[in-house]
């Protein structure tokens, strides 16, 4: 875990600050960055250096949101809404993984793709099925990624194929899959995930609640994503004030040191928006996922100004793409026409802030995770971007937002996570 | 040019319906399509079949509005607005079109990628200088590609290093461009391509007017993309009522024959609308660009039901993907959040209608081009989807909607243009 990548370094100090070297070295020691240097510092001279020439090196991307059991079915049904294409599309999908055959085929799929592109670490939402749940924590700990993966909890207004039986056998089961899990793994570990409030009765997500204080693991689900989605959860809880109110009254928002990521919070805003921020939650910025299923926009200027914790989600299979370049992409476009058509206070946002939220925006859920600065994790991605090369030279500043809006996976050298190759 | 493709076939019959035929066969007689069939009809028993088993056959794709020499810059400057986009980078960029070595090198790149791509037709802008706008179009040429060419012409309110000296010295030129490319090619033309109001003097307007008229060319160019723009227009042109009845004014936007292009229209509204419907006018709904450049969200919704004729463009540079595909999800994209932030009473585009865009929609500008109907010139793309493979089987509709949500370059397996190879 001792050595040094040479290349053409860019990575975020803050979210408007973009630090670039060409020709710089990155040391790595026992898997923790010891920073970028312009010369190999002498105390680290004996470390193998792996020199990728002009390639770039960035920090591994962070996909704070996606769903591995809808890898299977991206890019269809994209004509919906989220309820309708939860019905029509989502759920039978979904309910195939209790057969482990199928759960085999289809994860070994979504793990490849994960692994081929320039992901190392994520937030994942698996199905209700625990043993297909862990197969799929074993296929992820294989590829040598980091991930939070999660067993989904659904109880309620969900079809008969895809619906535990009762709060209390969802509570067991969840507690089983905890115990076989839990541990279990280097790079793998257990998330609490109830699907939303809708799916989920209050005294499951009481159960959940006590699971994750007993167990101390993090949350996440998703909150404000559709305004029809919304209107359910009022009829559904009448006495919340709001959404995310339903979740924190079963400790599953944040707070108290439980870490807890709340997907798309599009419509979040007053007392929802400021319990968000007071309980430290991270927002799990989806935008492609919000265009195609027309949620809406997220105010992410709002949000970064207000003080909230953000980082980007390619939320398989809301969004049809796998790679967090193309969040970015999406989150800048998106940030522009809702400044245009919708609120002029709120200012786009650029490329840098863009590329810092997709590392140490969601690496920050992760730990010190999403910079090469001193003392972070050492996951890094290597693009060659030659097949990408204008006419005339660039500044390294020009290549990164080149290879951020139109690079792909082929251009991917090398990848490394926690200081290994993978 | 007499042969049969088979294969999966998809084609558009109209703007909402979509014709699929798996193990079809489409017949091309000299160069023009003779139809799909289940079984080769009796008749053309002596063509030879080129069996591209499970890949799926679709029209060529058509790329109504883009910018040749900015190619080289795309995905740089997306923090900029249209105004500072151009002075920052495309006026800069453009003025090196004045060294034929440059062009030859830039616009190498730019062909190329083109001829790898799915568009078969394209409408496309070069820059003022004759010389290599004429070594475009040789390359153009060359690829086996139909396209319209447009030397551009602007002699005002440009900087020193790319400015026609006077309307008079720009008339000639432009003539004399003309007058050595028109004929001289199989698949390749000129078109009248004023850059847009604000750079063109009346004095130049009213020569291409008539350049217009004496050769009987289509006409190309901007219309209301940017409010900032819109505002300009009106200062240069106090007594007119809208943006286009200055082009109007000089015979430069449609009628009489005129085959005119205007690009984004995104707020073309009221007398303005109802001239280009008037007019026949074709609208190149670019939204990836407008999009980018912070412009808005033209309301293609409305122009389809006022009976406009509607094609995509990816716009290059303002757009930074060459395929009409990514036009095509950014198409129904930008129409869901209209719908959702802008105007409720405009559905988004569907997937079916987004594909009829992007082959009848712009394609008949070029006459009967992009579809398989009898009659319809044969322009087709073969695409192997396997990479994009579902784990289960899926009807040949959701396979084409994965295709336009999913598929690259390096999925196209064979290209024919008026019944060629390419």
């Amino acid at each position: 875990m001792n050595l040094i990548l040479k290349g053409s370094i860019c990575y975020s100090k803050s979210l408007r600050e973009l630090a670039t070297l060409e020709g710089g070295y990155i040391v790595c020691e026992g898997g923790v960055s010891r920073g970028v240097f312009r010369e190999v510092p002498e105390k680290y001279s004996t470390f193998s250096v792996a020199d990728y020439g002009e390639s770039v090196i960035i920090p591994g991307l962070v996909d704070l949101h996606l769903h591995a059991p809808q890898y299977s079915y991206r890019g269809l049904g994209m004509d919906l809404e989220l309820l309708d294409w939860l019905s029509t599309h989502t759920f039978p999908e979904e309910s195939r993984y209790a057969e482990l055959d199928y759960a085999d085929k289809a994860y070994s799929a979504f793990v490849d793709n994960l692994k081929r592109g320039s992901t190392t670490r994520a937030g994942v939402f698996a199905t209700i099925h625990a043993p297909a749940t862990l197969l799929l924590m074993e296929k992820l700990e294989h590829s040598g990624l980091v991930t939070l993966v999660g067993k989904v909890n659904m109880d309620r207004n969900s079809p008969d194929f895809l619906r535990e039986a009762s709060a209390q056998s969802a509570y067991e089961a969840t507690r089983a899959w905890i115990e076989q899990s839990l541990g279990k793994f280097r790079n793998t570990a257990p998330i609490i995930s109830p699907r939303f409030v809708p799916t989920c009765t209050g005294e499951l997500m009481r159960g959940l609640g006590e699971l994750q204080k007993e167990f101390g693991l993090p949350v996440q689900s998703h909150l404000s994503e559709n305004r029809g989605e919304i209107a359910w959860v009022k009829e559904l809880h009448p006495r919340a004030e709001f959404y995310g109110e339903v979740y924190d009254s079963y400790g599953l928002f944040g707070g108290d040191g439980v870490p807890t990521i709340m997907a798309h919070c599009v419509w979040s805003h007053g007392a929802e928006e400021a319990l968000l921020r007071e309980n430290g939650v991270y927002i799990a910025h989806c935008p492609q996922s919000n265009t195609n299923l027309a949620s809406g926009i997220a105010p992410i200027r709002r949000f970064l100004e207000g003080g909230q914790r953000v980082g980007l989600g390619t939320d398989v299979a809301g969004g049809c793409h796998t790679s967090i370049f193309r969040a970015m992409t999406d989150a800048i476009q998106c940030s522009k026409l809702r400044w245009r058509l919708v609120e002029q206070n709120d200012a786009p946002l650029t490329v840098p802030e863009a590329f810092y939220l997709g590392t140490i925006g969601g690496g920050s859920f992760f730990g010190k995770v999403g910079s090469f600065e001193d003392g972070y994790e050492f996951d890094a991605v290597v693009i060659d971007d030659s097949p990408l090369a204008a006419t005339n030279p660039l500044p390294l500043e020009d290549r990164l937002a080149r290879i951020i809006y139109l690079s792909n996976d082929s251009q991917i050298r090398a990848k490394y996570v926690r200081g290994k190759k993978v």
